[in-house]
């Protein structure tokens, strides 16, 4: 690639030994890709450097005013050896959507993809073999101005690291247990929900600090204006299947737009099935309960795969799904996504990228 | 102070030589705090050491996840050299407050007023000369730890840096125009808008650029959820004098709960005006607007001070407040507040703080 320097590491960093105890995004591999934008020259010296600290002024205004953006992707080692990425453009075209909402300037997606596969090339003995492993990627842009007036920043930096990761949940394929958040708001139609910036995740925390202490993997988000539409689990996009109907709630502004998500209407509907993208009540899911038509219901995303939801509380009231076990279209949908995403089934739709 | 480590600069930056050219939040000077925090440890390692990046690791947590807190203080310079701070314990305070929305844990709030002042003490002659100037404080925490899973952070940073500044809004005491923002949302109720975190501002530069491009100074934000009552303005909260009662948006949670604004209440009601904190609407302000009763309209803030309102856009109305001139009361408060910051008149409050 033009336009792409590269510094190699002088000292490699061991590789885990032990790919059970692999957690979640907590080690990193030995480089990463950086890029500069400063205002009137715009994105410039792209690069992939050794792993390590980011000199930030202290006065950086991402570190104030949370002008900051991300993604989740990963790559797959498939059984023969070769590296998959599952629709990477669309999260290059989503981090451009996030950008446009918090004000950063737009990047250059292709180019952010050749990026991303010089690194991965560069890292390639860093992606696990390991059943349901993966190497977590995670591209970022913050505002690294030192100002301290509320503005759009003029300078920026593009970072993409990587992290050999287990499962994001310790439950694995077991049904995780949600309940419905009722009075803290993660987001509203017109503020960022659509957009992946960090305000949408530190405005969750508190409440999913709540639902740990009471034994909850995370919270259910309603909408932000009346409290009764289902929007989100913050980590990962949900569906419910009610009397063989799957359905999912629209994207109404304030919900993110997760590929998985999208994926998953798309395979749902090849295989036949029924979806529905809309408004769905808390009060209509609770009623599909009580009248024995709340067949399954699951949440999706890059890091949480698939992941069946067997226990829902609403105040007093407890939705225990499909006996806590996983259902039948989640498990179709769960295998069919991860037999692409690592290689075990042949792409029909032209989503799995090589890394070669 | 015990448990506080200084490490002098060996070489000082020239100060700023034209007080009359100082933007705001540009420039900063020799030495900055820092104070660590570790789980299991607590807060730890206070100190003070030559201003200089921050390294931070790409996975810090902040940078992803925007688990950070701040606030915005000011050190003032009286005629006769004194150095004062207004109110600095209600600032720590408020950040307590800002700390538990985020899951951040408290700080010693005493210990870090004290820390500031020996702070400030070594950098005194930052603070500058000149009327209207001051060395503007920001005290902030971000989460440090190097973990992509989203969960609150293991391990903080506490920073105090410092910046000689002129005035916030380029227009000094001249009124500022407005614009009623139909379209984004700040943040809403159960949200973190009494907070003062990242990001609540990241969601308001959009709007902020589109009013700029109009030639407005800021926005007007309504509440979230039913777009109909007025909020505050993102940099400062707001205040109405409709028929001679001042009227202040009541804290409902999605508003920043303004050390300014709870003395300018105080200030007033000393003066013997009505001051009232209610749901106010901005269909309420415009009728009284066209009645002939909208008397004058101001926004306040540690940065911003009083700022008068002289214009304000909501959909087709334009609102032209007092000719577009400051008005009595805003005048009054104006000259009652920067006269106990800057020492120019006695405190009868107990607001004042001197270095020393």
């Amino acid at each position: 690639m033009n336009n792409l320097r590269i510094e190699l590491a002088k000292n490699l960093k061991p590789k885990p030994q032990d790919e059970t105890k692999l957690g979640f995004g907590d080690i990193f591999t030995d480089h990463m890709f950086l890029m500069d934008y400063d205002e009137g020259q715009g994105w410039h010296d792209a690069r992939i450097v050794p792993y390590g600290p980011l000199p930030l002024d202290p006065a950086a205004m991402a570190l104030h005013y949370s002008q900051e953006v991300f993604e989740g992707m990963k790559a797959y080692r498939a059984e023969d050896g070769r590296i998959l990425l599952f629709r990477p453009q669309e999260n290059f075209a989503r981090l451009n959507r996030s950008n446009d909402r918090v004000c950063i300037p737009q990047i250059d997606e292709e180019f952010a993809l050749q990026a991303l596969i010089e690194l991965l090339k560069i890292e390639k003995d860093w992606v696990p073999h390991l059943k349901d492993t993966s190497l977590y990627i995670r591209p970022f842009i913050i505002a690294s101005d030192a100002h301290l007036g509320v503005r759009p920043a003029n300078s920026y930096l593009f970072v993409i690291i990587l992290s050999p990761s287990g499962p994001y949940y310790k439950e694995g394929l077991n049904p995780v247990k949600l309940y419905v958040e009722n009075n803290y708001v993660r987001t509203v139609r017109g503020g960022t929900g659509m957009a992946k910036t960090g305000g949408n995740y530190a405005a969750s925390l508190k409440a999913q600090v709540e639902a740990h202490e009471q034994n909850y993997s995370q919270v259910l988000w309603l909408d932000g204006v009346e409290k009764k539409y289902i929007e989100e689990v913050g980590a990962m996009n949900v569906f419910f299947v009610i009397d063989g109907e799957v359905i999912t709630p629209e994207l109404v502004g304030s919900i993110l737009p997760g590929i998985t998500r999208k994926s998953c209407i798309e395979m749902l509907r090849g295989m036949g099935y029924k979806v529905t993208e809309r408004r769905l009540s808390i009060q209509e899911v609770a009623e599909a309960y009580k009248a024995g038509k709340l067949d399954e219901a699951f949440g999706t995303g890059t890091a949480a795969v698939i992941s069946p939801i067997g226990h829902i509380k609403w105040g007093d009231l407890i939705m225990d799904i499909n006996n806590n076990e996983i259902g039948d279209i989640s498990m179709k949908l769960y295998n069919e996504l991860t037999g692409l995403q690592w290689g075990r089934i042949p792409d029909p739709y032209g989503w799995v990228v090589e890394v070669k």
